[in-house]
Order: structure tokens, then sequence, then C-alpha cells
């Protein structure tokens, strides 16, 4: 923030911060998550984006990839996340996860979350890997 | 009740009261539910309509448009209930709620279940707004 | 397990024993669950049958129908797992419940987990008793 | 209901009709629970009674004890319903299931709901099988 | 925000004007839960502060009584959340829902979120309507 | 696996190995929570060892520390997991994970979860923080 910075600046500025950061984790998937907010709630596409991702995101306490080895934790968890975990499965590839941590981890969810939250978001990432040429995962 | 009512006009007329409850609220939506059910459960019909609208719905201590409220607070935080939200969507305009409200309670849910819940339900009411000519959608 | 078992031979014969308990309450639709995971987590594929159904499904503490009964129950409050209410349906009609029995278990779910659980739960068993010729259900 | 039955009286006979049912189930720890809202939301008491109990529980197409296993696969689903498990594995013990079937149905439910939704029910039995006796439990 | 705003004075401003708006809905308890994070995770209260109440409560799309009703039914629907519903079912009364509408909207959780998570919610508005003198309640 | 060897020195060679994993993880805490399920549900304290330390947590796709991320985020999503979360932030530590990065995956998980849960996570931590001497924390 330089000088002078209005009300409207520092809100834009957050935005455009916000924005850089989810690009770096998200790729396109997320612009796409924003703009499908534009006709019917702009400012929550704006908290996702300025708060979300440039308020938390990018602090610098925990790395990218750990970052989404918590989020697919809660995602599966919660149930019903399944758009949500399309786009969080592409991300944690994108930092720099494997797919054979990501199905780990999956399975992993199985102990704490039942059997059926482990497969519903076992099939998204099957969908995800599918559309990235990672199929088949391969696991020991 | 009128004399001599037997269990059987009871149960009619506490449907009856029902159905009158669930019309001003949800119009056409509620009565689909129902006869959706019909060959398979029509006593989950019955309950519905006798009791979650004759018997709740129906009590004067909170407002209609308040009770909406409410629901889209649960509907949201639940999860997976994409189907009850598109009722309660047109339900909340029904009975008062405008869109802005309606998309504002919704940003307000990001606070206390998180954006993914936040996101699910607000994509159900770009689709009920969408059907009912009222987007875009615009919050200050 | 005979002489020499080594640890991939016990990890095969916990299989086959969990398929075998699979098989006798899932029928098909279990196997198709096991398929569709093969290029993405057959470790998960292996659990749910070495485990589930190995180790738990197996014991003799609880009837097949009284954990179908459970089972009905956890998956209509979990919310989010209208695949596995589907493959359970099937399940707990072929253990033995009455399809007056198993909407009657959904319509006592509204009372727990609320009207929109217990309708999305209904809707499942309505597609399953379509597809099995068991429509109408008629509850008193 | 008799002849000339007011609103007030169908009121008062479903509320004892439920009444009747409940203390059959969950013998004197429902009427606790109906005591405790009278200066709160006596509606709610009135409702659990006149309307979980009456109108549901009181419906002859599921046997008591397979309204305690649905019961107990669905509070402990839910997570954070301890008082409820409470009631509830004392109203399994009341009709007729053994604390071996009780223990055996929450061993079950770490398939569906993980680990911890398993741990928490199980701890709740043990209190309440610590209360009436019935410790330990031997399961093979 | 004036000529030469800073980051850190950003960030400040952005905390004292949630704290306003925290301050003015929750009286103390909303600064006891800011202190209690003191020395775990300054940085949660301050997003608490900064985000919940500068950014998305102080918006002037939804009536402050409005949001509590839907915070209310988000609370009472997400279960485990006791401690929150403590300092909402205060906020609520410091913002003008009456006893009466909110033990009404808990009643109407029931048929939404069922009879467990409304009954937990419904305890801990007769522990806080105690404290502040507020019982018995008199639902009609 | 030696030769000769029973169903039942199989069972007993996957708790031990099961034991061997958990105290490695969980030390003193994990035998905690199977000594006290002994008197009431042996079976479960046999497959938490047996199964969910012995088969899951012992596979080598994902790094312990990387399990306990996707475990705090699994538990805080559940809710109602206050013990386990516990156990799995001593685990935490145990296994390298600091108290900054494990605060800061809690306030992540704000985004995902909403704020109730991240506090009540949160305040977990700092009581296991404080058995630790680990207070404060400091984040940036």
């Amino acid at each position: 923030m330089t000088a002078n910075a209005t009300t409207a600046e520092i809100r834009q500025a957050r935005f455009d911060h916000g924005m850089d950061v989810l690009t770096r984790i998200d790729g396109e998937s997320g612009q796409k998550v924003i703009d499908s907010l534009a006709d019917i709630s702009p400012e929550l596409g704006h908290q996702v984006v300025a708060w979300a991702f440039g308020d938390i995101y990018d602090r610098p306490g925990l790395a990218p990839r750990d970052r989404q080895l918590v989020t697919l934790g809660m995602l599966t968890a919660l149930g019903g996340c399944e758009p949500q975990l399309d786009v969080h499965i592409n991300a944690a590839l994108n930092v720099g996860l494997t797919p054979e941590e990501i199905t780990e981890a999956l399975l992993h969810s199985a102990v704490y979350c039942g059997m059926p939250r482990a497969l519903n978001a076992t099939f998204v990432a099957k969908k995800v890997f599918g559309e990235r040429g990672l199929l088949p995962v391969t696991s020991r």
C-alpha cells in the first residue's frame, strides 16, 4: 500500500494480491469459480480471493503442499464438497503432491471419516487424474 | 375439529391444514415433493405436511421470513441438501426476502460453515434466481 | 491359514474371505465398486473387502439384517452418501429387510436427522425399489 | 378421540399417547428430558412426546429393537449427540438389545463413520453399561 | 484510511473497525474469545475480528437480527458448537431478538436438523437465559 | 509370519505390529485409549491397533507428518472430536510438526470449515501445548 490509499484502493489491492495467490495454486479452475459468482454474489467471489487466498493461503507458516493436505482432509470429512475436491485435488498436484500421496491421503481418511467419505473423495481423484492423464495410480 | 372427530378425521384435518400452510409458503414446489413420495413413502409426505408445516411452520412465534432465514442457515450448514435449498430459496422469495438478503445470508454463512458450503448454497441460489429472472444480483 | 503362510498369502486370504462376505451381502454392486477403484486406489478396494467385509461384517455378534439397519441409519445421517445408500438399500433387501421396513426406518430417521436427510434417503430407496420392481410401497 | 374433541383436547390426547410410548421405551430418562424443557421450550417437549414418540415411534412397521438399531447408527454418525446416545443406549437395552449387540453395532459404525465417532459412542455405552452393572462386555 | 497507510496500519485499522462491530454485537463475550486466543493463535483472533466482524458482519445488506437468525440455524445444524451458541444466543438477545423468537427458531430447527440438534441448542439457550434472568420462557 | 501361523497367531501378530506403530506415533496416549476399551469393546481396541495403525498408518506412501496434517484437517472438520484432536495434536508434535505449523493448519481450517470448528480445534491445541510447555505460540 502506498500513500493516499482509499478504502476502495485497499479493497482492490487485497483482491489483486489474492488473485495472484489463487492463480499460483489453482490455475484456471479458481478463476472459473470466481467468474461463475459474478452475477449472483460478486462479494463472495471477492472474499474467496481477497481473504481466503490473499490473507490466509499466502501466510508463510505452512507450505503450500501442507495446506493442500489439510484441505483434502477437511473436504473429504465435510462430505458433499465434490466440486471443491475437484479444484483442490488439481491444486494439490499443482503444488507438488504426487498422485500416490493424494490417494494415500484419501485411503488414510477411511480411518477417521469412514469408507463412504473415502470412496467419494477417491472417485473425484479418479476423475481429476483421468483428465490429467495420470491413471492408473499404483499404490504399493 | 368438530364433534365426533375420529382418528382418521383428525389425521385428515391435520393434513389439510398443513397443506394450506405448505402451499402458502412453497407454492407448487412443496406439492411436487409430496407427489413424488406417493409411491415410496406416503407417510413421510404426510408428516412433512401435517407435522412440519401444519404443526411447526404455522406457529405464530416467528415470522415466515424469519423461519426462512433460519432454514437457509441450517440447509447451508448441513451440506448435501441442494434439493431442499432449491425449495427453500424459492420459499424465501415467496415470503418476502429479497435476492440481496438471500445472497447476503449465504455470504454470512462462510464465517460459520466455511467457503465450500457457502459456495454450494450460492450456486443453488443462482439457479433459482435465474429461473425467476432475478439475475444479476448486485451486492454492494 | 495353513503352514508357511507368507505376508502376501495372508493378505490374499484375507481378501478372498472378504470377497465371499461382500458377494453374499451386496451381490454384484459391491464388486462394481471394487472394480471401479482398480486404477485409482486398489488398496482402498482391498481394505473395503478385507477389512470392512472380511473382518467386521463377518463377525457373528450382529445379524446381517441388523447390520443393514444400523448402516441405513448412519448413511442417512451422514448425508452426501447417496451412492452408498444405493448399494446398502440393495443389501438390506438382499439380507431380508422388507421394503416396508426400509421405508419405515427412513421415516424414523426424520426424528433424529431432520426432514432433508430423510427425504434424500427415501428418494434413493425409490430408485432402488423401482429398479427391482418393488413399487409402490404401501405404508399404513 | 371421542365426540366433541376440541383442538386442545386433541393436543392433550396426542401428548398422553406419546407419553405412554415414551415411557415404555425410555423409562424415566425420557421424562427427565421433557421436564428439563419445561421452563425453556415446553413446546419442544410437547413435540418430542406427541410427534416423535406418539406419531413415529408407535407405528407398527418396524420393531422397537429395530428402531433403536437405526437410532444408534444415526446418533453415532451425527456426532455431538452424547446426551441422546445415553438415553438411547438405555432405550436399546430396555427394548431387548443385548450389550453385545450394542457394542457390535458401534464397532460396525467404524466402517461408515470412522474411528472417532465409533470411539465416542462406545465410551457412552461404557458409561451406561457401568451404571446398569453390565460391564465387562465380552466380544468374541 | 488516510494518506501513507502502510500494510501494518491497514491491518490495525481493519482490526479496530472489526472490534467496534464485535463489541456492538457480542458485548464482552466476543472480547473474551479473542483474549483466550492470545497465547495460542493471535492470528485466528485477528481474523475473527478483522474479517468475520469487520468485513462480513458490518455489511449493510442484512440486518443484525437477521444475521443472528441465520447464525443460530447454522450453529444448531453443525452440532458440537455449544460454546459458539452460547456467544450467539447472547448476541441474538443483544440485537433485539426476543427469548420467544429464539426458542421458536430452535424448535423450528427440529424439522431440518432433527430432535438431538434442536435439544442441544435449546439447552444452551436455557443456560444463557438463566444467566440473564429470562426464564421461564412461555411459548404459546 | 512364519510357518504354521494359525488364525489366532496372525491376529496377534497384526495386533503386535500395530501396537509398535501406535506407540511410535502416539506414545502413551494411544495405549490409554486401548486400555479404556478393555471392558466395553476390546474388539474396537483391536481394530484401532491392528487395522488403523498396523495396516494403514504403517504404509510407506505418505510421511507420518503428512498423515497428521490430513488427520488434523479431518478431525477439525468432523466436529465433536475433541478427545481425538487431543491425541493427534500430541501425535503431530511427536512426528515433527511444529506448534507454529499446527496452529497455522488450524487457522487454515477456518476457510473450509468456518470459525467455530477452527476455534474448537485451536482451544484443544492450547490445552495440549500448555501441558507440554509450548505456550505461547507466536504466529507472524
